[in-house]
């Protein structure tokens, strides 16, 4: 039993978030309480303009509250004619970070999945085919998951720009850097062999 | 570089939750976004509520919206004659869950601490002066943590109990329940020694 009905149901609001369970999210709701009061209401005013205002770009589908992205617009992207494909917007947080890729994406929010009845239009396909006629790219590079879905989503697109005339390539998969032979599974040491390449000095 | 302000700003801020490090905040943030986006909205409020309408109550010092808190107004708990005293408001969330008091509680909201200009008046000993004097107990039981600050503390609140003829007992230590002998420390071992009990069959 809390002491308060407002304590209480904060503690219920706060498992929303993923990863908190009913410990942390009493604990969560003290220390915002006791010690960070001013955190807690900056906190409420970031979720509800994030949650009502941010919606997706026209252009790649990625979050944002504007009409287009910030990546989408810029000039020096728009000319690099190359398009990322990945399956959700956090993928391209995780690639901007590696700094090897300027140009642009396209987000598909999931990946063909015909049993769960999502098909080519719920991961808006129509649209990237439609940017696919439209504009001028060298190169679509599928970086979805290397999963039966992602596997089976990036063969679909690679289809789609092949009968536009649009080089497909798909990320590598092999051993991570750092890892080692023994603890890698077999189809991704497979994966590896494939896709060996020739030393140069 | 997030793809839009406000979903940076978001993570930024979800930080302020204890246990929240850069990844997790991320990754609470694109959750709330792509799957429960009325969660992010009910939490807004449920924080907003919380932090700008949750004070303390007037003869506890716990949690509460109210004047006074659920506890303090039960008159069932009013008769009881018992008080324990706690550091925080989350101790009378775990003694609740016993379901072995049924007293009233006040709670100091932190413990003595000379070096950092924490004396009595600032742990509300002069409120809880006030109570001794003005109602009735029979007993207070002393819930403060088992530390050097704690312990102090709890002295000090003896020597103010028994002033007032009534009586103060310490809450036990010993070795946790399940615990094992090997692995518990001096101090404990020693404290559970000192505070054995006759088996009786």
């Amino acid at each position: 039993m809390q002491t308060s009905p407002l304590l209480e149901y904060l503690i219920e609001n706060l498992r929303c978030l993923p990863g908190v369970g009913p410990k942390s999210a009493q604990r969560m709701a003290y220390h915002l309480l006791q010690r960070d009061r001013r955190g807690g209401m900056d906190l409420a005013r970031a979720l509800t303009d994030a949650m009502s205002k941010i919606g997706h770009c026209s252009h790649c589908r990625t979050f944002t509250e504007e009409e287009t992205c910030t990546i989408c617009n810029n000039p020096r992207r728009q000319n690099s004619g190359l398009l990322c494909v990945v399956e959700q917007p956090s993928d391209i947080q995780a690639i901007e970070q590696t700094g090897q890729f300027s140009g642009r994406y396209f987000v598909l929010m999931g990946h063909l999945s015909p049993l769960d009845g999502i098909g080519p239009r719920e991961i808006g396909l129509d649209l990237l085919q439609k940017r696919l006629e439209s504009e001028h790219f060298e190169e679509v590079i599928l970086a979805t998951n290397p999963t039966v879905e992602g596997d089976a989503t990036a063969n679909y697109i690679a289809e789609l720009c092949l009968q536009q005339g649009i080089k497909a390539s798909r990320i590598a998969h092999g051993i991570p850097v750092g890892g080692e032979l023994e603890a890698v599974d077999g189809t991704t040491l497979t994966h590896s062999f494939l896709g060996r390449r020739e030393m140069h000095y």
